[in-house]
């Protein structure tokens, strides 16, 4: 696989939210630290691949965070200034650390968000529309004119409320990413067999489900994949764990010379291993202490791990 | 791998519960069907090795059901017939199946039974101490003089109320087979990878942790192995499954020259595929309609998808 030197064409575009997370673990509380699906799945990709990201902050988002994405070497012409406050969440997470709770979310200058690609992005022959709405999911692709491939995540919220708008999003879509109980949310269906054979039919050639600490599952017409998560030892903060596995298969994916079930299955294995980083600090802080050399190591480690 | 013809010697020793099930499921209610640990481990194993069940029955309990063990080639010699009721398990699962509930439980025949087994079984070199109170393992354990290994299973009602005999199980046996509910009440460790190696200290070489529709972790002194489990479309009475993979695993162990961590891999696969056809039934029917074929035919299926 290439290392991100060498080309500095954005070769993935990632387009969703960017904010200021206030999180609670049973050990430990964090305030105002870096969050949003944007800047997981960046970082992630940027271990792969040149990676340009689409979104808002305001007025009061820390210079400091706009470094960190400069040492991800993530291109930020896509990353728009408003005024106004920066988008904000706040959450709580239980003993086990696999029940989350939202405690309160500002869109702030989310709110009135509408993303107008830089031109160099536009040629992006990679996209993948992170967890935002549907609409400004479809602002973005109709932009870009080059795409070979482009995968969209979503959540319960847009399912509900804007359900027309995310089915156009997934009838465009190469790829769909989605957690186990949206998939059951989207089709009806309570069996994730037969949801995600359903969603197939929306349109993507490739569903995949994640099942967060159970790891994920490919489906495509060629069949089904399944990917165990890596079991991380000491997990500070699953935020951001779904978002940074997107991020990383992309970034892997873009790098293909062929999109094939097998190098989609790959990319899914690298994607899982920078999640399972992610998730041993809060924010960014593990990703930006691991090296691409690091993200190897765990994908032999783990490959030893399923082989039989 | 060999097949159970040709050789009559006892291989495998399966001592648990037999009992008569009422199961709910959302969509059927079943009564009165074949049910308890040695049962689904029995049948499972015999695909394998050639298998003996320890365990009571009553009274009541129905010839056909003798005839349904004799089917699976399962020997009898140690299933003894007790004055009184069979033991009785009744329960319910909610709609995704995932939560069960028990209703009641009726030791009957149960509450006595002391198993002595006959002369055939004392030379087995494989045993498997399916569910039952430690004590009763123990017995088992010490009528064995030939044994080449060991596995047991337990459940929270012996973790919490005769704890040091189950560690005096756990202290004897090669390999511990428990849920993740379990494993972390035991150590007291809410992190899994941290409860396992905890259990590896207190005895045995491999500690299998179950986590049902997600699949089992191994651990051993080698490392750590995931085998994820196989996706069933439709699932219609979970009961039996971790039984079923059990008797399946220790079957073809049973079969294998040398046990490796490698040959315990392959053997959770094979336990794995069988507890996922289990499932597609009530008690034993699915088990009753496939051949060991099936079983191979689903092997190939899973380890295409874990092909990475």
């Amino acid at each position: 696989m290439k290392s991100r030197q060498g080309n500095d064409k954005i070769n993935l575009v990632v387009v969703g939210s960017i904010g200021l997370d206030d999180i609670e673990t049973p050990a430990v509380a964090r305030r105002c630290i870096l969050g949003g699906s944007v800047s997981y799945a960046c970082a992630a990709a940027s271990f792969f691949t040149r990676t340009g990201m689409v979104g808002v902050v305001g007025h009061d988002f820390p210079t400091r965070f706009r470094a960190t994405f400069r040492k991800f070497h993530i291109d930020q012409q896509g990353l728009q200034s408003a005024r106004g406050r920066t988008f904000r969440w706040s959450g709580v997470y239980e003993r086990n650390l696999n029940n989350r709770r939202t405690l309160s979310t500002d869109l702030n200058v989310f709110a009135n968000f509408a993303p107008d690609l830089p031109p160099a992005y536009c040629a992006s022959p990679f996209l993948f529309l992170a967890n935002i709405a549907p609409d400004l999911q479809l602002r973005v692709l109709s932009q870009m004119y080059a795409l070979r491939f482009v995968a969209a995540d979503t959540m319960d919220l847009w399912i509900k409320t804007t359900r027309p708008a995310l089915l156009k999003v997934i009838r465009k879509v190469d790829m769909l990413l989605i957690n186990d109980s949206e998939a059951r949310e989207l089709t009806g269906k309570e069996h994730l067999v037969q949801a995600a054979r359903h969603v197939l039919t929306m349109g993507p050639r490739y569903v995949i489900i994640k099942k967060g600490e159970h790891g994920s599952l490919l489906f495509s017409k060629h069949g089904l994949a399944l990917v165990p998560a890596y079991p991380v030892e000491n997990v500070q903060d699953p935020t951001g764990a779904g978002d940074a596995f997107a991020g990383g298969l992309m970034g892997v994916l873009a790098c293909a010379h062929r999109i094939t079930p097998l190098t989609v299955r790959r990319a899914m294995v690298y994607g899982s291993m920078v999640a399972s980083f992610t998730v041993e600090a809060f924010s960014l802080e593990k990703l930006q202490a691991i090296r691409r050399d690091d993200i190897e190591t765990r994908v032999r480690q783990f490959l030893q791990m399923i082989r039989c």
